[in-house]
C-alpha cells in the first residue's frame, strides 16, 4: 500500500518546525525545537530526531511515512547539505539530510532551500496546483525564488538556481546588498529594503506622515503597512516604489521562462492590493509585447503559519524518484 | 528499424535552406529556395515541398526520415505556427508545420524559433553534447536565446520563453529597441547595436581611429571587428563596452537557471577573444558569489554555414515524443 503521509521540516534561525502531512495538505501532528539552542550540529540532530520520532509514532510509525522534506536556508537539493548558511549556528558544509535520515530509521530525507520548498508547496497543495510553469517569489527578510518549468523545480547544474533576489535592478548607484554587490532586487524589496526606502523617502519628501513620529532607524515594513492602510501618502509612495521595482524585475523574469503565473509569498504579501496594484502596473508597463497580459500575478494560498512546513513536506512525496 | 535521417529547414527572410542530416550531424543532401520570392504562403509551401521531396528521395524516400525540424523567426513550438513574423512575407498566424507535413507525405514536422533550434543543435551535435543545463545566446541582427534546463528546451506556458535579448540592461536613458521599449540587451549587443555603439564612441571620444575614415552611418559590426584586429583603440573600446553589457546580463541569467555553460552563437562570435575576454571579465565581476567560476563561457562548435539547418534538424529526432 502507498504510504499515506510525509513529514515537512522548516529550519529557521530561531525555530525548527515540523509536521506530519497527508495528501490533502493537512498537518496532522506537529512539533518544534529551538534551532539556536544547539551550538553543535550533532546535538541538534539528536534532539530533532527524538522529536520527529514522537510525531511519526503518533502517525502510526515510520512505515506510514513516504518521505521527509526539509526546507533550510542554503539547502542544496543535489547533495542534501546545508552549505555555509549565515543564519544558522553550524558552519561549513553539513550533510543534514543524511544525518536526519539516520535518526529516523532510514526514511528518505530530501532537502532544499526555503524558496524552493515554497514553490513545491504551492504546486502540491496551493495556488499552483495544475500549473507546469510558474515562479514563486518570497518577500521576507530576504527575497528568494523557486522556479518551476515544465512541472519540475529548476535546480541548475549545481543545485543553486533561482536566486532572483540577486538580479541587478539598478546598475548605477545601486543600494549595497547583503551579498556584497550593489543594486540587487533584495536590497529594495525585502522587509529591510522597504524599511530603508521608508528612511530615504522621509528624508527627501516634505509630505506629512505618521511615520515621522517614529525613530527612522526603528521603522519596519510592518509600520509602513500600518501607515499605508490609514492612507498615509508617504507610506503609499513607499509601496509604489517597491512595487515598481518588483514589476520591472518580473517583466524580465517572464522574458526568461514565460511562466503562467508569478506567485508572491511571505510577509510583504500581507499588504495585499497595496503592493499588488503597483506591481501589476509596473509589470504591464515593462512587459515585452508578446507576453503582455499573459502571466498571472497571484498571492500564495497556503496558510502562513503552515506554509513552510507544508512546502517542505511536499518534497517528501517525490522521495521515490530521487532514489534513482 | 529506426529511421536513420532527419530533415532540417532554416527559414530566413531571404533564403530557406534545408538538408537531410544523419545521427552524427552530417548534412548528406541539401537545397534551398528563395523565401522572398513567394508573396503567397501556399505558393511558398508548394515550392518548398517539391524541393524537399527531391532531397528526401535522394536519401531513400520518406520512410528513411524520422522527422522534420523547422527553425523560423517567431516560430511557436506548441502549435507549429509562425506568428506575426516581421521579417517574412506572410502576415498573421500561419500553421506552417502542418502545411509542410501535408506536402511531404505526412512526415511529422516540428517548428521552433531560430535560437531554440540553435540550442537543440548544440545539444545534439555541438559543444553542449552531454549538458543538461545551458543557454545559447545568438548574437546576430538581433539577440536571441535558447534555454535548456534539465535536458529540455524551455518553452514556457505559451511557447515563447527565452527572449533574453529583451531583458532590460539599462533602466534609465536606455537605447530605443526594435521591440518598442528602451534599454534591451539587443539594443546594445546585436550587430546593429554594436554599429550604434561605434557611432556613439566616435562622437564622444577624441581617440584616433580607422573607423573615422568611414561614413558613420555605414559602419557595421564587421568594420569594428576589422579595426579591432588591427589594434584600433576605439574598436577595442566598442568590444569592451559590448562585452561588459553581455557579462552583466549573463550574471543575471546565471542567477536564474545556474547553467553549466553559456554558449555564444552567430556573427559577433567571429570576433573571438576580442569579445570573449571582456564578457568573461564582466561576468566574473558581476557574479553572485555562490556562482563564481562555475559557468563556462563557450563558442558554438557548429560549422556556421550548416548550423541553422543542423539546429533545426535536431528537432526531428524528437518527433516521436511529440505525437503524445
Amino acid at each position: 500500500m502507498e504510504k499515506p503521509y510525509v513529514v515537512g521540516i522548516d529550519i529557521g534561525g530561531t525555530n525548527t518546525v515540523f509536521g506530519v502531512v497527508d495528501a490533502r495538505g493537512s498537518i496532522l501532528y506537529s512539533g518544534s525545537i529551538k534551532t539556536g539552542k544547539y551550538a553543535e550540529i550533532d546535538d541538534y540532530v539528536t534532539a530533532l530526531g527524538q522529536s520527529l520520532m514522537q510525531v511519526i509514532d503518533q502517525a502510526g510509525g515510520p512505515d506510514k511515512i513516504k518521505g521527509v522534506g526539509v526546507g533550510a536556508p542554503n539547502g542544496n537539493y543535489f547533495n542534501g547539505c546545508i552549505e555555509f548558511a549565515p543564519n544558522l549556528p553550524w558552519k561549513g558544509k553539513i550533510p543534514l539530510a543524511q544525518m536526519i535520515s539516520e535518526k529516523i530509521g532510514g526514511i528518505p530525507v530530501t532537502l532544499t532551500n526555503d524558496a524552493n520548498a515554497a514553490a513545491i508547496g504551492e504546486m502540491t497543495y496551493g495556488v499552483a496546483r495544475g500549473m507546469k510553469d510558474f515562479i514563486v517569489i518570497t518577500l521576507g527578510t530576504g527575497v528568494g525564488s523557486g522556479i518551476v518549468i515544465g512541472g519540475n523545480l529548476v535546480y541548475g547544474h549545481d543545485g543553486f538556481a533561482g536566486e532572483l533576489g540577486h538580479v541587478i535592478v539598478r546598475r548605477h548607484n545601486g543600494r549595497m546588498c547583503g551579498c556584497g554587490r550593489k543594486g540587487c532586487l533584495e536590497a529594495y524589496t525585502s522587509a529591510t529594503g522597504v524599511a530603508r526606502t521608508a528612511r530615504e523617502v522621509l528624508e527627501t519628501s516634505k509630505e506629512n506622515s505618521i511615520l515621522r513620529e517614529m525613530n527612522p532607524e526603528e521603522i519596519t515594513s510592518k509600520d509602513v503597512y500600518d501607515a499605508a492602510v490609514k492612507g498615509d501618502k508617504v507610506a503609499l509612495e513607499i509601496f509604489e516604489f517597491t512595487g515598481n521595482m518588483l514589476g520591472e524585475a518580473f517583466a524580465d523574469f517572464v522574458a526568461f521562462s514565460s511562466p503562467e503565473a508569478i506567485i508572491l509569498f511571505g510577509g510583504l504579501t500581507k499588504a495585499g492590493d497595496l503592493i499588488m496594484d503597483p506591481i501589476k502596473r509596473s509589470m504591464d508597463a515593462n512587459m515585452l509585447k508578446v507576453f503582455q497580459g499573459k502571466t498571472k500575478l497571484l498571492f500564495s494560498q497556503l496558510k502562513e503559519s503552515d506554509a513552510a512546513v507544508l512546502g517542505a513536506s511536499a518534497l517528501g512525496w517525490e522521495s521515490k524518484e530521487q532514489v534513482d
